[in-house]
């Protein structure tokens, strides 16, 4: 006896009526993850002219460019800021306004635009200065995802400091999905920064970095695990790092009252629960390195094979 | 003497003749990755109403919604599946008669996505409980990698289970490139799960998991390497992890008859080749802290530029 | 008092002619990432014949289908690697008659296909040897990452060995975004290369790897961090890995002069700066290992909540 598509959707419906947490049926409108997508990258053309178009940007078609650029962005942000705000997260009042507050939230983000970018020319800057295989500026803002993902980090706490909900987050996990790289978009992270490789990098929400800091692919500044996870709600849970701190790849830092003091290098893979001071140096313990002979090779009793 | 786009494709022509093993054709019609992709967004559209629409989904409509695109994804994933069906991988017979295996497999298949969501309702919970950052279920379901990524897998989990060749590991490797996990589909998981960030995290064919288990990310359930790789196919190559298990970023698990017993917390970077009790907990040896003062930075011996 | 578009405009106008460097402003036109992208996926249609196409793929059809795909791309690569010779890296000088040396480059790279091809037949057959989870080959080349990531690489480092800028690393991060591997373009690898899952893996540009090897996630192949690193350009400055080498999940080897000998096995999460012999096992030391009564659980002063 075959089920028919009939009674499958019946057992769907009755799904949907009756474990009601992963729906989401005649609520408001949430954002919309193509459009906030579309913004991001519009907003990635305005900081970078010339990188991400088409074809070549001349000065003498620049501003037209960008007023009509700014013009679309700033109509489409605001109408995806006031959902996400009639939208209203669990943990906060609706606003009362939404429409009114999104667009001041909106034409006040993009007024700092001049500034990021003036942030980003550190961070490009940290990059060519720390990778000897970097051909040039070009080939990193072409290339690197290192600069989409912070660039779209720095735009995405603009966001968060202004209490936006849902959006910011919808933007870093597209720069997560593409660098593999995962920063909170409420981490505070100084000028001058660069993270090698990227993938698996991890920058939670209360962390605050310094300036001139070199992080590599793998690196967790990360809280710890305690229970009751929701009561720590705003809490600064995640590692300070002062300036001039460079974190090798794979290592962990835990817990919001960990500072890793100015100038300090941290090894790969340690796992670090304490402050260190400034101009530490932290490793691992020395690896136990065995060299098997041919005879060690074909006995089975060493666990060579691992 | 330059080459000419004749002399290239002859020579191309030649070595398809000459190197057979990464070749397909003449062959039986493949799965369409394509096609496999759009399905794996659909299925998600069907486990998470109103999350992944353009629209809002109103009760009036939901129904009519819900049984045309049940009807178009029941009609195209049985072409799929008939395809992979027909195909027959190296280690099995073809099936005698594919289109009605297919048919039978899809609709058995559809039948368990209300069970798979009563499953992913308690890993929502999981994270949300386990994660102060998160404002609200919307946004873990919106924007958290995690939640795809294992909706994907139980959805895999359950073709695998069927034996469809093919599908199962396309529909999983779409989620590790967008999540940057890597959960097999033959991984069995327990209820109330939940990766934090994701990337990085690879868990094999045989591991099986418990309820309530928490990971991070760059944890690996994986096997040991041993020489004959294919003798081992169908043998439990991948850990345990009973009930209540943390596992903090970067330990690596290794091993079929390795148990991580029910309680335990294993700390960021170990490398565990051996089963631990209940309520263990496992810590890399301390690291060495050294501090250096400016002498030290001056002399070029003290190895700090690592 | 609030903002206008027009307002928002002109500052960003003003900030593109303060802060030059992350303008690209009546420059040379850049390669597109668009066309360099779909000339990859084109690429990867010729190296798998009848693996990525729509439709099965029949002896009958095969060479008018392959030499009209080869036409098509040999046009466009040619115009994109001649918009990448007019660019002119800060390293170097521009060529003189980019045109001609495009077309030369263009179809020299185009008749190593065949020779590819042979290397990727060998690293098909080391994944598919080395993972039992594998049901076939055809899986492998359809689904698993790393064989897309390689493949990718192995024509990208044809490009980096004849110098063509941006566009060999625009190929490899567009691998590295789907894989999370980052494969440098200049990367010199053997034979029957395998790397498990992917995800986090780092080989910097100067790295050797000989026949035989094997690789895990999230292993990095990099280089010290050290002062000045413009100064570094072209000097070897990663690990060289000999043959039959396995090493295991986020273990980190650094260094130019550092050598991993034949047969040797590196353990997971080991952070290694110097050579080990050839057959040398390399493991961190022992974990502690403590397991907690329920006395223990119930005293905050066990710090078992990590």
């Amino acid at each position: 006896m075959q089920l028919t598509v009939t009674q499958l959707t019946e057992a769907l419906i009755q799904s949907y009526a009756r474990s009601g947490g992963i729906n989401h049926i005649d609520g408001k409108n949430l954002p919309s993850k193509t459009t906030v997508t579309r913004l991001t990258c519009q907003l990635l053309q305005l900081l970078f002219p010339g990188f991400f178009d088409d074809k070549p940007l001349h000065t003498s078609e620049l501003k037209i460019e960008t007023a009509t650029l700014l013009d679309a962005v700033a109509g489409d942000l605001e109408d995806e800021i006031a959902k996400a705000l009639a939208y209203a997260p669990a943990s906060a009042s609706p606003a009362p306004n939404p429409r009114a507050l999104a667009r001041e939230q909106t034409l006040t983000f993009l007024a700092e635009l001049p500034r990021l970018r003036e942030l980003l020319a550190t961070d490009t800057e940290a990059a060519f200065n720390g990778d000897p295989a970097a051909l040039g500026r070009e080939e990193i803002i072409l290339a690197y995802p290192f600069i989409e993902a912070i660039a779209v980090q720095r735009m995405a706490h603009q966001l968060y400091l202004r209490e936006v909900p849902l959006i910011p987050r919808i933007m870093t996990e597209w720069a997560h999905a593409r660098s593999g790289m995962d920063i909170h978009p409420g981490a505070r992270i100084g000028t001058h920064f660069f993270v090698d490789h990227c993938t698996g990098t991890v920058i939670g929400e209360t962390a605050e970095i310094g300036n001139h800091v070199k992080l590599y692919q793998g690196v967790g500044l990360v809280a710890r695990s305690l229970a009751g996870g929701q009561a720590l709600k705003g809490k600064k849970r995640h590692p300070t790092i002062a300036d001039r701190v460079t974190i090798y790849a794979n290592a962990t830092i835990v817990g919001g009252d960990t500072v890793i003091g100015a100038g300090s290098t941290i090894g790969a893979s340690v796992f670090l629960m304490q402050s260190v001071a400034a101009n530490s140096l932290v490793l691992n313990n020395e690896c136990d390195v065995r060299v098997l002979t041919k005879a060690d090779r074909a006995n089975p009793a060493v666990d060579f094979q691992i």
